[in-house]
């Protein structure tokens, strides 16, 4: 087992790492104050996972609240349905939410644990790749509103997160693919020799190695842990996190959400960000070509979908967040291992991106 | 004007206090930090106040949210529409959202402003003397649930707030004296020269006298913000704030949330307590009667109302939160200015509470 400790004064928790971290009994007991547990999970990974989280609470009042299972239940009416399971169960201050699935089920529990009774404790069990890699760190919790995706939450801090790499076995290949597209981005953004490794032992992990899984998560949440920090103190570090997602929304706007997966439309996103690298002569054909060729051998795709055109992406990159006085910021390679926040690289050389993929 | 602050580090924060402040045009700009600023209030106090507090935002994008009047309007639903108007109007993170109202406008803005986008800034400019000596120290926000009152919320402190005691001019006098009753705690907890300035001045306050508004609520929130900083050490200490409040909140829950107002339920229940606290012999009778006379004077109730029993009080005392392993905790008086917490005062004393008020 793999022990990462977040570091965050008196809010600092472990992540846990490893195989069959789900039937350590020893584990997850310290972390929980008090008697009374709530479990969130949904209908795909209950029937998968709860009798074994449930066997690690000996002792505890535990009580289960399943959830639809998708992104479009994350919203006010679902987490409403959590208040109400807390209350008619006389749950206390004192209650422990645990959050046993991917993102959405992650996101809505933090939330739920924010602001319930003012705050109450949280752990995080997350069951697949993008949710042990990308919310184990940061705190980023909440729901979506009909006007957009994720505008009511909190920051919330686990009391610690357990990533039990056997969960990836029950993982669709897809999405283990989707998962993978964020652990390639620490690779590129600032760490090089961690895109050797993966270009190295990408069977292990694609064949599910429990060892190459651990390290794999270990090392993306070590790499967003150390952005964050930083972030404290210089505003702006924490935006390279969003390399490939501005083309990378804009894709999953305009087809859809579900449609493309958010891993694979960061996958293309990461694809046009290092070719747009390329075409301001940063970074070479070769670099672009080691970009495109690991993530294609991942599953990932490498290239816009046919229907998209240079206007709808400019429409969608335009009301971006990431929008400063009529400027689309974007996050580009100044070399392979290192990104850089970018607003003056040229209209020209994005429209010539936009030709290159034939928009 | 006052000027008071409260040390919370990095979340430290002004109370100002005084004599129309809403035209005091330096006040409030630089407590703002963006462009966008929301105006929460509601529809009895936004026709007496909003025009005022707008003309001291020249140069901002204000947007406005007038919620209808009333405790059962703090309800989620009630929230989506302050989310609606601020996703509608394009808010950012660095908007700021200000409650112009009593403390039910105060506690769901506070919480909208706590959940917007994770965490938007706040301002409260109270309008009732409850809310000015009540919330406006200890960053408690929320609203209720069917199955609670003030079950979802979250700890968001201000960046300033702004008490004008003109506002206090068109209060109906039935909430100045409720408001009065949360002032006079404080002296009958722990301060017991404050008591018998209350007793001096009691005509200065209800005459509208600003000087004396002012001076007590900023002696007020000055004893809250003591109180509540002490207990980030030793918890407990916060529960001295309870005094009058367990008897208080069976008084309201037996009438009807409204038919007692929460001020009038607390003067009320701190009698009782006095009382109580004459009968295991800590105080005198005399002391009681200061505390009667001051409250009663000012207009409040200091007996129960008839329709309540000794079982009706039973009932609602033994589920509140201030239960622990079957002892009901109240907050006692061991002297006139000085409250404890108290487990051991004995059944049967109690008892005698109950029949000298014949219920």
């Amino acid at each position: 087992m793999i022990s990462l400790k977040v570091d965050l004064d008196e809010r600092s928790y472990p992540i846990y790492i490893g195989k069959n971290l789900l039937g350590e009994k020893d584990l997850l007991q310290p972390h929980i104050p008090g008697q009374q547990v709530l479990i969130v999970s949904n209908t795909t990974v209950a029937p998968l996972y709860l009798q074994q989280l449930k066997a690690l609470l000996t002792g505890k009042q535990v009580v289960e609240k399943i959830l639809p299972d998708g992104e479009k239940y994350k919203n006010q009416e679902t987490l409403n349905t959590i208040y109400d399971t807390l209350l008619q169960n006389r749950m206390d201050r004192n209650v422990t939410l645990i959050a046993l699935g991917g993102g959405v089920v992650g996101d809505i529990t933090g939330f739920a644990a924010a602001s319930y009774q003012r705050g109450v404790h949280f752990i995080q069990v997350p069951t697949t790749l993008l949710s042990q890699v990308d919310s184990s760190v940061g705190g980023k919790t909440g729901i979506n509103h009909p006007l957009g995706k994720n505008m009511i939450g909190a920051f919330k801090q686990p009391r610690c997160v357990l990533a039990d790499t056997n969960t990836l076995k029950t993982l669709p290949r897809r999405e283990l693919a989707a998962g993978f597209a964020e652990v390639a981005k620490y690779g590129f953004l600032h760490d090089e020799a961690f895109i050797s490794w993966l270009e190295s032992n990408l069977d292990a992990i694609f064949s599910l190695n429990d060892q190459a899984l651990a390290y794999i998560i270990k090392r993306s949440c070590q790499s967003k842990a150390d952005i964050v920090a930083a972030d404290e103190y210089e505003a702006g570090k924490r935006a390279l996190l969003n390399l490939g997602h501005t083309f990378g929304h804009a894709i999953e706007t305009e087809m859809g959400y579900g449609n493309w997966l958010h891993g694979e439309a960061v996958a293309t996103g990461m694809c046009m960000a290092a070719r747009m690298s390329q075409i301001l002569g940063w970074i070479s054909s070769k670099d672009v070509d080691r970009v495109e060729n690991l993530l294609s051998k991942a599953g990932l795709p490498i290239t816009p979908p046919e229907q998209m055109t240079k206007e709808s992406f400019l429409k969608t990159m335009s009301v971006d967040k990431k929008v400063k006085n009529g400027v689309m910021t974007l996050i580009l390679l100044k070399k392979l291992g290192e990104a850089i926040i970018c607003n003056h690289y040229g209209e020209d050389k994005l429209n010539q991106l936009f030709n290159y993929y034939q928009l």
